[in-house]
C-alpha cells in the first residue's frame, strides 16, 4: 500500500496558524530579551534554537530561546542573568534544572524555555552541556531545504508514534537533532528507515569514523563536535525497537506507525504466576530526576526478588500521583529452608562451622556438598515479609529513602493507577 | 578422651580363627591352581595379593588370587586360561568383568577372586589395569612391620566408618593401597589424619612431585609407577569428608568414627517444598556398571528439572531391587507461560519472527526485551507431565534406555525402598 505522506505531514506538522503564532511569540520575546540585555549592559545575544527555529517541529512544539554569553562571563553570572531575564519575560515561569537552572513557562499555551549558555565554536571544548545548541541550529539550517524539512517531520512523527522519540533520561530515545542529521546525510525519511533496517551489528553512517573504543550500538558523529556521538543517549531497547519496526514498516507501510499502535489485551490464558504491586509516595521533583530513581527502585526490587529466590519474570513502572512498580513472580513463597554453606574442606575454619551448627537449631545436616560442609537452616518463606524486610535496610536512592515508610505491597491492583499499570504490563507491545 | 586403639583394632581386624581360615583356604586354592598350571603346561605363577596377603585386611576381607602370565601371552590367552582355572577351583563361581573377565566365588563364606594378569616390572607401561597389584603387594610387604599393619587397619576402619573407604566407581573413596602408602610414609594412623587435617589447598605428600598439570585435589605418587596418582579415584566430596572429619577426630577422638555415626532425623520443621521419587526397574548387571548409570540418571533428572524451571534443591539415590531417585523441588508447578526470544534486532530474521507470532496463539507480546523481540507462549506447568515427556526423548544410558518404560514418578514414598530413600535423604550427615 502506498501511503499519502503529504497527508501524514499535514497531520503532524504545525498548521499555518500555529506557525504564525510561534513566529509572533518568539519574535516578541526575543525583542524583549534583547532590550533587557541592552538595559543591563550585558554583551550577550539572544538566539532562537531548537526545532521551531529550523522549521522541523512537530505540532505543539516548544520555543527554545538561548541567551549566548561570551566565555569571559562566569557560570554564576550567566545563570544569575539568565534567571532574571527569564522571570522578567515569563512572569508565570518556573525554574528547572538541567546542568544549570533556567526558566520555563507558557505563552498562549506554547511552552517556552529561556536558557543561558556560553558561546562556542565548532569542535571547541564544551563549557556547559547546552552550549552546542546554537551550533546545531546553525549547522542544520545551513543544510536544509523544504523537502528535507518535510522528511524530518515524518521521521520524528514515526519515532514518536513507536515510542522512541526524545533523548531525555526517562525515555532514552532519539533527539530531534539526530533525526535532522540522519535525513540531511541520508536524504529522506525512507532512506533513514532503510539505514535502521540494515543488518549491521553496529549502526554507523558510512563516512563516520568513531573511535575504536566506541562500542555503542549506534554512532552518529555530531557534525559540530566530531568527537561526540549524537546518538549516545539511545538505549539498546529503543534502538532495537526502531530497527525492528523500520524493517516492518518498509515491508508493509501503514499510518498506524505514526499514531501509535493500539494496545491489545492478550487472550485470556492461565499464567500460574503471582503479581505484586509496590506503591509509594512520589516526591515533588522533576521527571528527569524522579524517573531514573523509580527505575532504579524497580531494578532493586527485581534483584532482591531474584537474590531471595522468588524468581521474578518481568516488571513494569507507572508514574502517576504515586510511584507504582509491578513485579510478576513465579511464586510468592519460597522454601522454608535454605542451604547455608560452610568454609572449604582445607580450611581449619570447618571446626568452628561444625561446632556452631551442632549447637544451633537447623534442618538437615551438617553434610558435605561438593568440597564444603553445609547445613540447612530455616528461612522466612513469604514474599511480602522478606521484601519489606530487605527494603527497610536498603539505600533506595537519596530522594526515595525519605518516602520509604510509605511503601505498600499489593497483591491485586486496588487503585486506578495500579489497574492502569497492570493494563500497561499485560498489553505491552513493540512500542513499549 | 584417650581412645583404646588396641580395643578398636581387635574389633576391626580379623581374629585368630579368621586369619587361620584365610591362610588355609588361600593355601589350598593356590596349590590347586599351581597344579592346574603345571598340568596345562602354562608358565604362569599364582600369587596371593591384596590386603589379606599383607595382613592389613579388615574383618571379612576378600582373598585375591592373581595368576601372573609372562607378557609373551596374548590377552585372549590369559583370559581363557584364567576363566578355565577360576571355574575349576571355584565350582560355584561366577564371572565378573573389570578390564577383562575373571571368576569370583565363595569358599566357607569368604569371597575369592581369581584374576589373570600380565607380569610387570616397576614403572613399566601397563598392559592391563590389574597388572600392578602384585607389585603393590610386594612394595607394601617390603615396607611393613606389625606396628604399621595395626595402624593401617585403624586407618581403613576409620575411613570405612565415615564412608570414604573403597575406590570402586560407585564409592569414589580411598583404596586400601592408598591407606598403606600413607601409613608407611607418614608413620601412623594419627599422622595420616594430621595430613588430611592440614590446611593446604591441594594435598600432596612432601616428597611427591606431581606433574604441574596434575590439579587433582589430592595426589599420592604410586611408589611402583611414579607417573601414577594412586589417589586419583577419590572424589572431592569424599576428600572433603575425610579432611573435615580428620580435623574433628583429632580435636575430640571418639569410637563413633570407626562405626559410622548414628543417622539422626532433623527436627520437624516445615520445608514448603515438593518431593518426587522416580522408580524404575534395575537391570541385572554388576554394581560397578549399574551404579554409575543410576548416578547419571540422577544428574539427568536434576538437570532437566532445572532447565525446565522447577528449581531442584537436592537429590538422592537408593539402589535396591529397583532404582529409586529422589529429587526435592521448590515447586511442582512452573508458570504456564514462558518468554520465547527472537533474533537480535539487527537481523533481517526479525521479520519472520513477527510474522509467525502475529498469526500464532501466544500470551503477551511481541514486545522488546533488551535488543530482541520476544513473545510469551503457553507451556505445560505440571512437573510430572514435563519430566515424563522429556525423559521419553532422552538417552538415559545404554542399560537404562531399555527399562525407560518402567519409570514411575511418586509424590509420596509408597514402597519400603522409597521410604528408606526418603529417610536416607532426610538424615544425611557428614558421612553421607
Amino acid at each position: 500500500m502506498m501511503l499519502d505522506y503529504d497527508k501524514i505531514y499535514a497531520r503532524k506538522a504545525p498548521d499555518e496558524a500555529e506557525r504564525n503564532d510561534l513566529k509572533r511569540i518568539s519574535g516578541s520575546l526575543m525583542g524583549k530579551i534583547h532590550s533587557l540585555l541592552s538595559k543591563m549592559r550585558v554583551s550577550a545575544e539572544v538566539e532562537l534554537v531548537g526545532s521551531t527555529s529550523k522549521g522541523t517541529n512537530l505540532k505543539g512544539g516548544d520555543i527554545d530561546l538561548f541567551i549566548v554569553f561570551p566565555t569571559t562571563y562566569s557560570r554564576s553570572e550567566i545563570v544569575k542573568t539568565g534567571l532574571r531575564i527569564g522571570h522578567t519575560v515569563l512572569p508565570n515561569g518556573r525554574e528547572k534544572y538541567a546542568e544549570h537552572p533556567f526558566v520555563f513557562g507558557y505563552v498562549e499555551g506554547h511552552k517556552i524555555d529561556v536558557v543561558p549558555c556560553f558561546h562556542m565554536n565548532e569542535n571547541d571544548d564544551l563549557k556547559s552541556a547546552v552550549d552546542r545548541s546554537p551550533l546545531h541550529t546553525r549547522w542544520v539550517n545551513a543544510h536544509l531545504d523544504d523537502i528535507k524539512r518535510r522528511e524530518i517531520v515524518l521521521l520524528k512523527a514515526f519515532m514518536k508514534g513507536i515510542g522512541v522519540y526524545g533523548s531525555e533520561v526517562a525515555k532514552g530515545g532519539f533527539s530531534g537533532y539526530v533525526c535532522e542529521i540522519l535525513v540531511i546525510r541520508l536524504g529522506s525519511f525512507l532512506k533513514a528507515l532503510e539505514f535502521f533496517a540494515g543488518s549491521e551489528k553496529r549502526l554507523r553512517l558510512k563516512e563516520d569514523q568513531p573511535s575504536p573504543m566506541d562500542d555503542a550500538p549506534m554512532h552518529v558523529t555530531d557534525p559540530v563536535d566530531r568527537k561526540r556521538n549524537a546518538a549516545a543517549a539511545v538505549t539498546s531497547e529503543n534502538l532495537a525497537r526502531m530497527r525492528i519496526l523500520s524493517r516492518e514498516f518498509l515491508h508493509e507501510p501503514s499510518e498506524e506507525y505514526f499514531d501509535g499502535f493500539p494496545r491489545k489485551s492478550p487472550p485470556r490464558m492461565p499464567r500460574k504466576t503471582c503479581f505484586r504491586i509496590f506503591t509509594l509516595e512520589r516526591p515533588d521533583l522533576l521527571d528527569d530526576i524522579i524517573y531514573p530513581q523509580a527505575e532504579k527502585l524497580r531494578r532493586i526490587i527485581v534483584n532482591e526478588s531474584r537474590n531471595e529466590g522468588f524468581h521474578p519474570i518481568d516488571s513494569e513502572v507507572l508514574m502517576g500521583r504515586r510511584i507504582n512498580i509491578l513485579v510478576e513472580l513465579e511464586s510468592d513463597t519460597r522454601p522454608a529452608i535454605k542451604v547455608h554453606t560452610g568454609p572449604p574442606a582445607f580450611s581449619p575454619e570447618t571446626r568452628r562451622f561444625l561446632d556452631k551448627w551442632n549447637d544451633s537449631p537447623h534442618a538437615r545436616g551438617p553434610f558435605i556438598m561438593d568440597d564444603r560442609p553445609v547445613v540447612e537452616v530455616a528461612q522466612a518463606s513469604r514474599y511480602n515479609e522478606v521484601l519489606i524486610d530487605n527494603l527497610r535496610d536498603k539505600d533506595i536512592g537519596a530522594h526515595l529513602n525519605g518516602v520509604k515508610a510509605s511503601i505498600k505491597i499489593y497483591s491485586m491492583p486496588a487503585t486506578k493507577e495500579q489497574r492502569d499499570l497492570m493494563q500497561k504490563y499485560m498489553t505491552r507491545n513493540l512500542t513499549g
